[in-house]
């Protein structure tokens, strides 16, 4: 049986977008947030919108501007930003309704490949998510879509964000793996530049439609990765796991 | 369907004595090596040597004396502390025979009832160690036995180790429970304690031969604990878990 990448004996998933598909699942929980406050804005766009913040938002923390804080204040303030960005008032909104929607971070379905894909690797591999949400967060997705991690790393264990080099190498650190012996899977090539920088080897899965019908980024492997795949369950066929 | 514990999500668990029998484990590592070094001692008492050990150390670093390690680190010092102990030259012994009876302590058997203990006790709460044990430690375990934990969770989450409060606390904030939607699984009454004084529920499972048929500690619950049970799948009887 061909059996690659013989030297890896832990696995690190990016988790939005590489193993959920976080943009239907924030449109079908916002969906009925706009219709009750009466916002004239798509709920896909507005899922869209509310991730465009996530990058800016965490670069904050990444230059120093401001301490470490977890994934899910983040998201919350940016979704604040975001409805007032559209002349919502957010303080007549109750929290109760604000807390929920942001939830919708928790309650993401997995693409169809990817509990059993994670549920094959598991028997070759640790997998863990090494992932910029924060641990409540990749435990409820987890138990919402049955994903089988062994542990759950990342941002919250480094108190840094990816691409920062601490993300993956207290990650790897704790999970008790040198970067040699590690990979990172991710469908995005900015965050595999990153782990290969950091001597770790790559798995590029393609998610075309992370973003929606028009997606503009993150269409093919921009680099020679060590494997390139349209699913997890193609992963678990590459590296020859039963 | 009576289901205790209503306002109960999170049940942390203390592992070593709790959910797997670390004296049969380490006795069974150590065997060979005692026979190959020629080191006159029972393994089951080479064995509770060790783990006598164990509390002094973590003693060292919750005093404030030395900073916060991992508990492998500690298990190593201990274990050529212990061999030093009687009469063994240390440095004469290949450091690749002392990692890897180190690592013993990640390859330990569940008590019988564990493992399907904690699939039950899954499906109504998220379940994961708030252990003293490192997260690759905890990882291992996990893979050797079977144990389907949510997350791991415990003293590398907090740096510091039980019962210094921040295991606890660190370890629920990180999972996103309040004390009082918690409760402490342990085979200890001084675990059990902590946990209770900062707020949490508290479930007592007895383990009477942990230290091996002598054992004269925690043979019984010394307080009025929530739930007492002998195993882990009654935990999960008593508390509903079909």
């Amino acid at each position: 049986m061909n059996c690659r990448l013989q030297q890896v004996g832990f696995l690190g998933f990016d988790v939005f977008g590489t193993v959920v598909d976080w943009r239907s699942g924030v449109a079908r929980a916002a969906a009925p947030f706009l219709e009750r406050y009466d916002i004239a804005l798509d709920p896909f766009d507005f899922a869209n919108a509310w991730r465009a913040l996530y990058q800016p938002a965490m670069e904050t923390v990444r230059s120093g501007q401001r301490p470490w804080v977890r994934l899910d204040v983040l998201q919350r303030e940016n979704l604040e930003r975001l409805l007032a960005g559209h002349g919502v008032a957010v303080d007549d909104i109750p929290e109760r309704d604000l807390a929920e929607l942001t939830r919708a971070w928790d309650r993401l379905d997995p693409w169809p490949d990817a509990a059993d894909g994670l549920a094959r690797l598991k028997r070759r591999f640790v997998i863990a998510p090494v992932s910029n949400g924060h641990i409540a967060g990749m435990l409820q997705l987890a138990r919402f879509g049955g994903l089988p991690w062994d542990a759950i790393l990342g941002a919250e264990i480094s108190r840094s964000y990816k691409p920062q080099p601490a993300t993956y190498l207290k990650s790897l650190e704790a999970a008790g793996f040198e970067p040699g012996q590690a990979a990172l899977v991710a469908a995005h090539n900015g965050d595999l530049r990153a782990a290969r920088a950091l001597g770790m080897h790559t798995v590029f899965v393609r998610r075309p439609h992370e973003y929606g019908p028009d997606q503009d980024q993150d269409l093919r492997a921009e680099e020679d990765w060590d494997v390139v795949a349209d699913s997890l369950t193609e992963v678990a066929d590459i590296l020859g796991c039963a």
